[in-house]
């Protein structure tokens, strides 16, 4: 990572990170030695953000606590769309249901989703993923979430934008074949797979 | 009713309901006014219990507390199955998480759904079916569910073992026109709707 800092080669760090913000996620690399901002981070919820600016929607959020501040500028009053992330322990009978309900009741219903994993391992063992939640809203309702993350296109392209740089000059270095190597590549750019991480 | 029964004709009564017993069920339609007996209620529980039984099968059950007593004979120890019905308020966020560990840690996930219903309507509002929780598990797993429960055809098939009928000369009468008509019609039998209950 310093030697790509080093060499001058513009950087932004790409993750589905959906249980914190930028902020923590940043102070969390950090800790662990890393030398990262939070300009240089494409995430989810940011992202998820310029969609809701850009096409005047206002969302109800069943997503992770520590995730609300990301949302802090939008206007959430009325709600016109949901925006679901792995929203842990906020995953109750209550809240899916109140979800489900706006979304029914919305003429054509926007259900965006921060990533599509299927579940991911804790400490206390594995825990379903926004995926699966993300699935059963679509279900109920007969809809398509619009997933904003990793392997999404555009979540690739607004990586790209913020640095400036076209796909073909860009190069994308991760451990998940579908959501990192894939998703770069079908986006133009090309990628790098590495065995370290979760690779198995 | 009154009349089909005097006709001296079979009758069985074939309901999706998974948040009451059969006995529940029967007595509240009793309330009602109607005669109805318990052994002629065709219900997901049971035909559940068949299946389990047939393919000893030992649940872990992810139900609505009221449903238990249905499973009070089969063996739950050491489960190697996941049964999911309308669970209500048991679709907590450590619930399905636990169905789901259960689930991905067996070598052939069977996953067995009393019903597929997308959502329903109580009196405070509408509440996600069991299908839309189906779905949540069968994502995060890469399973298929087995459906007990209208419009699978096993259900109807039997309904009319129970009466000892053969499809041909027996006749569905319901107010859905995918789990009641649709059902029974791949079952062989014939099949009327009626415009009353949920028919709109």
């Amino acid at each position: 990572l310093n030697r790509i800092k080093a060499s001058g080669l513009k950087l932004q760090f790409c993750t589905n990170e959906t249980q914190a913000t930028r902020e923590q996620f940043v102070k969390k690399l950090q800790g662990l030695g890393f030398d990262i901002s939070v300009a240089e981070v494409t995430a989810p919820a940011p992202a998820a953000c310029r969609i809701l600016k850009e096409r005047n929607l206002r969302p109800h959020l069943l997503v992770h606590n520590d995730l609300v501040p990301e949302f802090a500028e939008i206007d959430k009053t009325n709600p016109n769309c949901v925006v679901i992330g792995d929203a842990a322990e906020n995953f109750s009978y209550a809240n899916l249901n109140e979800a489900f309900r706006l979304l029914i009741g919305m003429e054509k219903p926007v259900l965006i989703s921060l990533g599509r994993g299927r579940y991911y391992k804790e400490t206390d063992g594995l825990k379903l993923d926004v995926g699966a939640y993300m699935k059963a809203l679509e279900y109920a309702c007969d809809i398509q979430a619009e997933v904003v993350g990793k392997p999404a296109k555009m979540f690739f392209e607004s990586a790209l934008a913020e640095m400036g740089v076209p796909p073909q000059q860009a190069i994308m270095i991760g451990d998940d074949i579908v959501n990192d190597v894939g998703g770069a590549q079908r986006c133009g750019m090309r990628a790098l797979q590495v065995r370290t991480g979760k690779y198995r």
